[in-house]
């Protein structure tokens, strides 16, 4: 206890894939001094540099499986469809009573892709801090990214309480406010929440892309605040996003039907010159963005 | 010549319409000492009560008939449906000379409107301050608004150059950028950067209000980086988006046909597991992204 009277939650935590989540997260480890050792993975050479560089862990390692060993907890930092290789790596690997948890925005996937290969033994507590900028890599990250941020864990039926308990305090510490709730509840939410609107910045980003040249140019030197903060969100990092629409193709999809049956009613209402029918839909719209001020989430 | 070397550009402004364009505009007029005199006038008498109290003109009235006497130059700051009310109102009332504009988002609508009832003698300079906030009324205004934005004029041809001067250089003090473009091409511009960022925002929200109780709470509580975005977006004006869907009906239209091609593409590709095609977009969107930030938009 030479820390003080609170000791830190975890002896050593392994963070494997050191992005924007991971590299902030030993950021934030570091601070709060929430572990007594941080052991960094990173498959790139060149962000193990920055880490290094950064000093960013106690030691820094390029493969899962070395990384693991004597660690307390595991956290998966890796875009969502390394999930199952990396667990595959590590699953022979992990000291005995080791938590294993995961930072990916879709959670049905992760729990089925940790499970598969760390198998039903291992104590698996998948998470989802919900935060991020659109900058990605080691040297992206800062402490204070978590601040205020929401937390979901979604422990499988079984997981020790105790598991559970350790992981909610670690991102408590963080600064997050941390939730439990169902995985397949989760991703639900998350995908009209987050992965349509990322699939419509997208997609609006990509039409502007192949108009007539003249157009564009103007496009992209009028750009006014309604497109701007689309191009914002279209801006995240393409490989993660490519993953989450992949992993939460179901939920995403049926987002995206009811999405459409809004959008008809009221393309029909412009067509008609229905102007009753928008500033209903508009101004029932305000009222929903007023609750989520409220909720103190802007 | 009482205020220094620079003479004011206009002896007697009258802006009919007092929200968040109008009554930045006072206040940038007045910051800038661009006129002598600032006569407002608002239809409300909330409004009206309002501008007395923050003494934003020297001049408050209820009748745009009244408001338009002696002006040199008439700016209309109503919502885009009220141009031809408030144009048919004003229209014997002009002093000979006095130059109209106006602010709406729509500009062959504007034109249609303006000429409909000033006729062909009338010296039109339509105009779009592109700038803007979720607040609207006199007293959400401030005279930064338009410090660094674009603003597009749309003169119909056969405009006295000496008018389009006087207001190109009205917004350039204000600290705007100024354009002159063709009117349709205006909207067809505006219609994918603003109108259909703003109709998909809106409806998405809406959306969102049709959801299962449950389900909606938490995504009001869960609201992520995206969402947020969105929700922003849908907070503006339902009366002034309902008069610009109505007004800009088929730029709007067309642009939401290129954009469901696109959507579809990428929905088969989520379907289909096809991770390729989704990179390959994200790619592209994210460099857009960067062409819009390098143009200094952001």
């Amino acid at each position: 206890m030479k820390r003080g009277k609170v000791p830190p939650l975890f002896d050593r935590i392994a963070i494997i894939g050191f992005g924007l989540i991971g590299s902030s997260l030993a950021r934030a480890v570091r601070k709060e001094k929430l572990a007594r050792r941080i052991v960094a993975c990173d498959a790139s050479a060149a962000a193990r540099a920055v880490i290094k560089k950064l000093r960013l862990a106690d030691r820094v390692v390029s493969g899962a499986a070395e990384a693991v060993a004597g660690a307390d907890l595991v956290v998966l930092a890796v875009p969502q469809s390394a999930n199952a290789a990396v667990a595959k790596a590590i699953a022979r690997h992990l000291a005995p009573g080791a938590i294993v948890t995961d930072v990916g925005s879709v959670k049905e996937a992760a729990l089925r892709d940790l499970t598969a290969h760390l198998g039903p033994a291992a104590i698996l507590v998948p998470g989802h801090p919900i935060a991020g900028t659109e900058n990605s890599g080691p040297a992206s990250g800062f402490a204070e990214l978590f601040a205020g941020r929401w937390c979901v864990l979604t422990p499988p039926p079984g997981t020790p309480a105790s598991a559970v308990a350790k992981v909610r305090e670690l991102w408590r510490r963080c600064g997050m406010r941390v939730e439990t709730m169902d995985a397949a509840h989760h991703d639900r939410v998350l995908a009209i929440t987050s992965h349509v609107p990322h699939l419509i910045a997208y997609t609006i980003v990509d039409t502007v892309a192949e108009l007539e040249a003249h157009l564009k140019a103007e496009v992209i030197k009028f750009a006014a605040s309604g497109f701007r903060d689309f191009t914002r969100v279209a801006a995240s990092d393409p490989v993660m996003w490519r993953d989450i629409f992949l992993a939460n193709k179901e939920a995403v999809l049926e987002m995206m039907a009811r999405l459409y049956e809004d959008i008809a009613l009221l393309q029909k209402a412009i067509r008609n010159g229905d102007g009753k029918t928008l500033h209903r839909v508009f101004t029932r719209s305000r009222r929903i963005r007023r609750s989520i001020v409220q909720a103190k989430q802007d």
